[in-house]
């Protein structure tokens, strides 16, 4: 026999799970007590639950397995909810655990407190099942079955889980018999048929169209679906035997490394791909895209330029090749068989000419911290394995632009584009790497988010991680100055002036010890500091304060494009 | 003619809205603009949403009237709805305007950001419409009747509603006819004979109650519904008239002037009211109970003990004498009535003594600042007409003992009990006095508190307020420590340390030169501060922070009861 919480807390450390994320409130303290006696999971008291939620979502993507959240009834989950939906859209697992009122007040209707007043108990999660679909409410009977089928449906279609424990229920035993049988990610099983049709139709299609004359060029184009369900080695294996070249979307960046040589850059659509990249792409005879994310900032305002007669998607679920959907067919298991055939190919194929893609820092002779300078700039300041969260903003439109080192990871949420996010998933991210081998967590964050969630900053500093965090200082929401058509003239988007560096003394480090603040006003004062052996080795949570003008920003955002046609819904 | 934008700009205008609230986002810019050209109602730009519902709620709390909140589909919406939550549960109007995508895009499932990747434009609407039941989304066609009831009913029910506003509706025209017929709130019309002889059952009851021989006590005990459904004056106006002793609710401290000769102190069920008033007000043949709001901390746990036969419930919509309710007598119109009755009693009724409410000070020698001694000194520096915040948690339960100055208003969500609420709260309290006759405003907050929504500090910079900010710096969720069995060894409710004073500077005012801040760690060094004639004139924004140890608590924190039996539900 084994408590209730005990047997959660033990089926999240099967998954993993060495931190999770929350604020304790008086509903979830049993939970909380069992958290701290259990030992097997850190506990990460976040300043509010919105931020916990995005710390879970930046420990699950930098994991790439399940993060979680804990909140209370009402207030809490509900400050939470914006963290989860923006995990429901970005298709990140996290299980969110709300510990509700014990089942005997939810049954006399009990007018606790975080209640709306009339004894009604339900409001919150029916709020919470608008967001996902996946949930369950905790009862004695079935909790370990529950339980179960909640995780696996959590970690297999890659979104976050919504769990009421009663207050009640983290002390009742149950049996822990099946604690034995660890979960695991259910993959769908290709229908043998089925998927040897697919797999013969692709293969043909490649055959003809490596063999055309004139272009014969053909394309992998990889997407963030290949992260969220768990196909990067076997995108990676199939590059490998078959020598494509190969792309990425915006949402797919860093997936395969951009030092990779048969790497050619980012695919965002006709208006805002580079010349060279948007002719190899848009130009092939046949395009393999794995794992497609669609959203108007990945696909360049739905600018995709690539015939339907060219095109190959491969979705967890399905397959589509040109106007054909094969359902039941899905990536994981096909994969693998696809690079069996195709690794025939590997002659031709290999020597597909690919751009070069490299960050080229312009030498105008000012002084100023423009975006042209600066991206390539810190491109340079980059090294392998960083981790690299780039916020809704400036830093997100900018952030496609830089080549990136080698085995780094880029963390951004391109579609939900919730502003203060980063700092948030900051905290997760170093955390997750606190538990495997060092790597650099650095993360650009426009002034206006950071004022979001800049609470967070003080959890940083307590759990002892050491993120680099550059503060872009622009005087406030530069985006809505540059998409909205009045708004370079407006007052709304103005901000308050805060001295960032000076937060982290005043959040925590109040003798300096453990941080580093800097300003940095010209390129030259920038540069010296990236330049700086001891910076680079991030030994301290760092914050630069960048002072950037109001109207100036990245290309891509300057020229942002009307909208395109939409790709038709996935299935 | 005229926009949709300035229809309903006009219309919150005629209501008296001043200030509103929120974080401006590419769907609402359009709306931005017209709010910022139109000049009738300063826009008030949040540093998150929630912080900018809680602002709106402040404002609406302080005005007892209309408060507005604006955000955006998504993101924003979901990130407001913890505020708008307590809204609901503390019964306060408030307008949510929510930017939502354009009617064409709505129509074509366009996937823009900001959506959970599946085209749906519902499930956030839908989120919202669990917490509140008044809402709308916006359509050309009828505009202006949609707007107007959808006021009407956010007054009339005193609750937050919910508006969709789809980003291209802003600018379209409608007429304004209609604007020449102002809004109000609707009463309810009492049915003649049914408040007649509720008016006659009442009057027999108190003639009954105040000719018994022995105790003949009978008492006037005053909760939030006086103030949510507009019989606050009424309500004076019949203890003027019949010299009735009254008593407030926690959650109806400072309806009635605490220094007021009739007033007897606080009744706090039969576990937390002082020996006096528990003595007054249980063992009275007639308690007049006006405008009840149930909830957990508003009765000390579900802890009265008044017996059936002597209570009679004034509700906005019905009445319950003893056992029986009566329907659509509702106060607003029965309290004049009930006045000219029942003031034949004047003579007999006004001799009924009260107790004394006074801040005895302890004077045992210690240097340490507790909660014991805190609370009557704070209360001794408190000016009439001051507002006054008190976070949930202990100042909550702290300040419920303090006697408050007359005119003073005490603000504190006391059912939803959301912590972070009070910083957010003060922004839209200030700027709600800043329109009126100058008031001081004193804000109590704990550690834990203050960090959820911190960065508001800054918006009350900006904004040129000056409200005294008391962070009670305890390291920690002490309500935590003592609610919860298990709580004062854990180390959940341990928080980082923060410099407290030294936000204001980082915060915005760099020079130091708008605000001032202090730490008190001794008794003397707190009760100088609030001896000093400069502080006390509050023209800078002013923090202090004053350090107290971390178990010690309010009595009523240290004695809260065990739940007693819930009070039926009110109709």
């Amino acid at each position: 026999m084994i408590t209730i919480a005990e047997y959660l807390l033990t089926r999240l450390d099967q998954l993993g799970v060495k931190h999770m994320f929350g604020v304790p409130g008086e509903l979830n303290l049993p939970f909380c007590d069992k958290i701290e006696d259990l030992k097997k999971i850190a506990w990460i008291g976040g300043c509010n639950e919105l931020n916990s939620a995005y710390a879970a979502d930046g420990y699950a993507r930098v994991k790439r397995s399940l993060g979680v959240c804990l909140t209370i009834f009402g207030v809490g989950e509900l400050s939470a909810l914006n963290g989860i939906a923006g995990a429901v859209s970005e298709e990140v697992p996290m299980l969110h655990i709300v510990g509700v009122p014990s089942t005997a007040q939810q049954k006399e209707k009990t007018l606790v407190d975080h209640t709306l007043g009339d004894a009604r108990f339900d409001p919150f999660m029916a709020a919470s099942q608008q967001i996902t679909s996946i949930w369950t409410i905790l009862t004695k009977k079935d909790a370990a079955s529950k339980i179960d089928r909640l995780l696996i449906e959590c970690i297999s279609k890659s979104r976050p889980a919504y769990l009421a424990l009663p207050t009640d229920l983290a002390g009742v035993n149950i049996s822990s018999e099946s604690l034995q049988y660890p979960l695991s990610r259910h993959v769908s099983q290709n229908d043998p048929a089925a998927e040897q049709f697919v797999v013969n139709r692709i293969t043909s299609l490649f055959a003809k169209a490596l063999s055309q004359t004139g272009s014969s060029d053909v394309v992998v184009l990889v997407d963030l679906g290949a992260i969220r369900y768990d196909v990067v080695q076997e995108v990676k294996d199939l590059l490998q035997v078959t020598g494509f070249p190969v792309y990425a979307t915006p949402c797919g960046k860093s997936i395969i490394s951009e030092t990779y040589d048969r790497y050619g850059g980012i695919y965002w659509g006709s208006e805002l791909s580079s010349h060279e990249v948007k002719q190899k792409v848009e130009e092939a005879n046949l395009v393999l895209l794995i794992g497609p994310f669609p959203g108007d900032f990945n696909t360049g305002n739905y600018n995709y330029d690539i015939p339907t007669e060219c095109m190959i998607e491969l979705y967890p679920d399905h397959t589509k090749i040109q106007d054909a959907v094969f359902p039941g067919v899905g990536m994981k298991q096909l994969l693998p068989k696809l690079g069996a055939q195709l690794q025939r190919f590997h002659g031709t194929a290999s020597q597909i000419p690919v751009p070069k893609f490299d960050n080229v820092v312009p030498q105008d002779g000012s002084s100023v911290i423009t975006h042209d300078w600066l991206w390539p700039r810190v491109g340079q300041f980059f090294k392998p394995n960083d981790v690299i969260l780039a916020e809704t903003g400036t830093a997100q439109f900018a952030i496609v632009d830089v080549r990136l080192p080698s085995g780094s990871d880029l963390l951004s949420q391109m579609r939900w584009a919730s502003i203060g996010w980063a700092v948030g998933a900051a905290l997760g991210a170093c955390l997750a790497i606190k538990e495997g081998a060092p790597r650099r967590t650095v993360v650009f964050v426009g002034d206006g988010s950071l004022q979001m969630t800049v609470q967070e900053l003080s959890s940083l500093i307590r759990t002892g991680v050491k993120p680099i965090i550059f503060v872009l200082n622009n005087g406030g929401y530069t985006t809505e100055r540059l998409l909205h058509a009045e708004g370079a003239q407006r007052k709304y988007p103005d901000l308050a002036n805060w001295d960032y560096a000076g937060l982290l003394k005043v959040l925590g480090d109040f003798d300096g010890t453990a941080s580093r603040s800097y300003k940095a006003r010209t390129r030259k004062e920038l540069s010296d500091l990236l330049d700086n052996q001891e910076f680079g080795e991030a030994k301290f949570i760092t914050l630069v304060e960048i002072f950037m003008d109001k109207m100036d920003s990245p290309r891509s955002l300057k020229n942002w494009p009307k909208p395109g046609n939409q790709p038709e819904r996935p299935l």
